[in-house]
């Protein structure tokens, strides 16, 4: 049993999209195929990734670094103590290994994405998707039928007004959704509380089906001036106020801000996850941690930062990760999370769930296929396998 | 006046070393050229820049991502006002356009190499050695005439016995140091004991005369076993001892050890080290700080930092910075540090000074070249020529 191959290839993210800091428009993703000579119902098991939106592909620091060291392992040092299947965690060690603590970014991507397909090629060669694996391994068996799932949208684009941005949210809303998020902080405070008003509108005045992301943005005055002109919506969050390593801002909005907040998506490891809990005043069972796996070292990494949440007092419930991929969405049925991001219709063909499973009241089930299910996502398959032809 | 181009080209570190995280021989390093238009002398400006030791190459970051956004700007964007040279504050601006705040590694590296060399190349423009432009530019045109520099060794290397260690000691105090620093955390406490103390001996029993390095290495409770070993000994200062983003370990250390502390080397960025600042219980005036802009964004990061600094209450002295470089060395002599890392005799030909400048009482002095000094050492700009070739 052995891997044959691992083959990166870079895709562009087809998007005109802003947020407050970064213009899509030139921004990749690695996708990623691990070949193993396992064969299951006729055909070798292959397992696939991508990383999720925000950080760039990922592909010349795997083949400078963290392929050849998979590849040039024994293949024994790869598998469980069974020799049964593959070993995410012993794999994960081999990768880093020659890699010095701090400096979580760009390495955690190529990590984490080699890792989402390690875990795909694990569960298919067990036959089980990856949630049931996870709740296996992890959680006694016990898997959530349904995961809550949000609509992340309302991005800043040419020409979009507030008439546009409101048929977003009835499209969302169309699609199943109840729960939408919108972007702040690319517009000055009183236009994105038009912005604001309009979709509460939309959302039949109810504040609390409404987020928004300022995608760090803000200095300290500002969070704190968008904190005292949000807190009359009672919205569902104010997500990343500041800068994501600045946690004396975050620990300063949490003193003013009534309401939940959320942060984490740009922090790339258990290490600085910590750092947020310790430094950053977040309140368990109020605010949000939006970490991804994909940027952040894989699943492996994550299952450390979900043992050191317990440690401070967190439940996995807090967890509703960034990145609105099928990864993450298994982790959160497998493991309990509270939920999932969703990007409907934009970082196409990554972002949504199995395609002939529809969300209903913000809910979405997860289909039985072995693996991660990106075969029941047809345009993201087809793109996946072209890393493996 | 422009860009022409920029070339990266990859150099292995030749070390048979090991500290207590990585093994040094399979460690590469990213030179770089930042190749202009300008004449100076009759001959074309080309700035040079290396990544310092325990990061990998970045090439595939440059090219994908830093080089384009350079050389893609109008020509114009990348001059100060007057049009006379080059601005690494525009160029930095224009590298991290697109690139979303936190995730602070690897990238940091590819900006910092680039950023030395664009810092050599606009030194050079201005006929000055770059420690004096700087001290023009930031300090009122003050600059040190010398630069504490210590010799950083005692790697743990197969076959090397305490009295290797000393024949390695004596011969850094041959060469004019007289302050040395070793590796601990890679035998158990007696055994670095042992080499401690063999190391104090050479040092004529002043042990205030010796650093020690752990490398990131301990938990709490090995920082704090060590700790307690090693205060009898009044070392001169005890690096590194846990995670470098675990502030927690670093500040429950300061409340434990009498003697100075020093970290840093693994921040990269202003928001990092600041969080250091805040949360490590770092103590002005006694303990040393070790950001290395060759890691770390480069100069203009680096400037911000120090400003970060200041407002913290810290003075510029209490920088050391890591990685053993020219470019710390200037900017060390420019903007007043308290010293800077030096490695005799490994990762050549990167490490250490002009050579026909002796170190004297630990001390050395920066020649009068134009930009960083490059030139004054013929193997290692011999290398760095190889790039523009």
């Amino acid at each position: 049993m052995r891997i044959v191959e691992i083959v990166e290839r870079p895709a562009r993210i087809d998007s005109d999209i802003r947020n407050a800091w970064i213009d899509f428009s030139q921004m990749t993703a690695s996708t990623v195929a691990v070949v193993t000579d396992v064969v299951r119902d006729g055909q070798r098991v292959i397992g696939y990734g991508f990383n999720s939106n925000g950080r760039y592909a990922a592909g010349g620091l795997m083949r400078e670094r963290f392929v050849p060291r998979v590849l040039g392992a024994p293949p024994a040092a790869l598998l469980n103590d069974e020799q049964t299947n593959f070993d995410p965690h012993r794999i994960w060690a081999l990768m880093m290994s020659g890699e010095k603590p701090g400096g979580h970014g760009e390495r955690s991507v190529a990590v984490g994405t080699i890792d989402m397909a390690l875990w795909d090629a694990v569960a298919k060669i067990e036959r089980k998707p990856l949630y049931g694996l996870l709740a296996d391994r992890y959680r006694g068996g016990e898997a959530d039928e349904r995961v809550w799932v949000y609509a992340a949208g309302g991005y800043y684009q040419p020409g979009k007004d507030v008439r546009a941005l409101q048929d977003e949210m009835r499209w969302y809303l169309s699609l199943g959704y109840s729960t939408v998020k919108i972007k702040i902080g690319g517009a000055p405070l009183d236009e994105d509380l038009r912005r604001i008003e309009a979709v509460i509108e939309v959302l039949g005045g109810d504040g609390s089906r409404l987020a928004v992301d300022a995608n760090g943005r803000f200095d300290l005055d500002t969070a704190l001036a968008y904190a005292d002109a949000l807190a009359p919506y009672g919205l569902r969050w104010y997500e990343e106020a500041g800068d994501p390593l600045d946690y004396e801002l975050q620990a300063r909005l949490g003193e003013r801000y009534p309401h939940s907040t959320a942060t984490g998506e740009n922090l790339f490891s258990m290490q600085d996850a910590r750092n947020l809990i310790r430094y950053g005043g977040m309140r368990a069972g109020r605010d949000v941690l939006q970490f991804d796996c994909a940027l952040s070292y894989g699943l492996v990494e994550y299952l450390r930062t979900l043992d050191m949440l317990r440690e401070h007092g967190w439940s996995p419930r807090s967890c509703v990760p960034h990145g609105g991929h099928q990864m993450s969405l298994n982790i959160a049925a497998g493991l309990g999370l509270g939920g999932n991001e969703s990007y409907p219709g934009v970082f196409q063909p990554f972002g949504g769930f199995a395609e002939s499973i529809p969300v209903e009241d913000s809910y979405v089930r997860l289909p039985d296929a072995p693996g991660v299910g990106f075969e029941e996502k047809p345009a993201l398959i087809d793109l996946l396998r072209k890393c493996a032809a």
